[in-house]
């Protein structure tokens, strides 16, 4: 088998660089100290996530594709959560030297794939010897100018939404999800949210920063939260990775693929007890 | 000794936010799916560097807050390179569980200390378990449109320049160097280099990159190169981690801390043969 000890570090970059076409906004991509792009029109967002072999992904079981997709993927769930449009990655990557490269070749084609989808450019990063195999991504985004969306806009009387069908992530979803960043941009056109999140770590947890940051409390109508087939309400509820959307509104939305599951209401009053989700720690 | 296992995630979180202060720029800093930030006047600059403990750093020797310096101290070189201004930086920290926090606080300490020296914001980041103790940042930065450097630009019949004294950054030098920002910006305005890079992996390794990418050659007058105390020519060479500054100039510098050591003829002529630098895998 064939490992990145034999490609060296220089054969790692040039190997990944062949990879890649410089799309719109990057004047200078990978290959030199820095990138150099346009800046962001309206306002920049700026989000950062990393994955970790034996915590996130089994590299001895998890497909490379599927792991350099969920890199991604997890970036992009975020930049959707703030109702924005990707535009440029960087990439840091520590690898373990007997890693094969096949691995790293399918690792960067499932991660490149999803970055063509979303006219994505990969701009620059670094690689690292370790001694667990870990790889860290910071995607950068833009939004209008005052139409980003933040956790902490929720108001009381507001409606609470989510999309999509929650739990069962366990299952495979984690790997395979798609980033809400469509339906974040129609929310924001036509709902106007006060408040929006990625579901990363259960809809209790996340609700929970919405709440803190909003200082609202909330009452929850358990028996409308969507449920994936073949999963219980607290897997919906508490299961970590869904990457759906929650978000608050004013208005009375009634539109496929948007559930209301509760309403806003003063903190001291009715406060959801927030039931533990996926803790890293 | 308390652990990082007894804060917990967001424990983490919290206690890396309540050192931070937003300055200049941030719209929205830490606290939500992404940061928010006022795009970059000019064109941005982004640049993403990691260190690995067993390899860049030795959790047990190494003092955290240099630690911590040094991760944010390289990419602000990568930046300088660039002749750039930094501005934002994204940090993931992939963390052993039996971490102390006091290892953490100091850490983050000596790399918001440097961050507060330069004016950059950390705005944003993840946190991981990690059976390897590592940390990864993305660093942000802008340049007047037309004013960045590459290091494509080198000429035939431009000198070659060096800032500072080689060598000797294994006895401690890449834990504590000073990032040549002041130095390039300077470089910038009164000399129009046409190429620059910053010395990582030794002078010859980083000037063949700029040979490389400005398909020229170059003469070097080694008897010129400027030496640390008490290192050889060699050490000064191909030392990894100088970062000092290399940059090409059409013009006659005579400069306090700059050491003119070469020309840049065709490529084909006197072509430098590039004696290996630190090479990482």
């Amino acid at each position: 088998m064939k490992t990145i000890k034999h490609l060296g570090e220089f054969g790692i970059i040039e190997r990944i660089s062949r990879k890649i076409k410089n799309g719109q906004g990057v004047i200078r991509g990978i290959g030199d100290d820095a990138a150099v792009i346009r800046p962001a029109r309206g306002v920049e967002l700026v989000t950062s996530d990393a994955i970790v072999d034996g915590v996130d992904f089994l590299r001895k079981k998890t497909p490379a594709a599927l792991v350099g997709r969920k890199l991604l993927a997890i970036n992009l769930s975020d930049i959707a959560a703030m109702g924005g449009t990707p535009r440029h990655a960087v990439l840091t990557l520590g690898l373990v030297p007997d890693l094969s490269i096949v691995w790293l070749d399918q690792f960067m084609n499932g991660l490149l794939k999803l970055a063509s989808e979303w006219r994505v450019n990969l701009v620059g990063g670094d690689i690292s010897r370790s001694k667990t195999l870990w790889a860290s991504l910071t995607l950068l985004g833009e939004s209008p100018a005052g139409k980003w969306i933040s956790r902490s806009g929720a108001r009381v009387g507001d409606n609470i939404y989510v999309t999509g069908a929650l739990g069962g992530a366990i299952r495979g979803k984690h790997l395979t999800f798609t980033p809400r960043i469509k339906e974040a941009q129609e929310i924001v056109r036509k709902f106007h949210p006060s408040s929006m999140i990625d579901i990363s770590d259960g809809l209790l947890q996340d609700l929970g920063h919405i709440l803190d940051e909003s200082r609202v409390g909330a009452n929850i109508d358990w028996k409308s939260v969507p449920v994936s087939f073949g999963c219980t309400l607290k897997q919906a509820l508490t299961d970590g990775e869904d990457f759906e959307l929650l978000f608050t509104s004013a208005k009375n939305i009634e539109s496929k693929g948007i559930t209301r599951v509760g309403k806003i209401v003063p903190r001291s009053q009715n406060q959801v007890k927030v039931v533990k989700g996926y803790v890293h720690f």
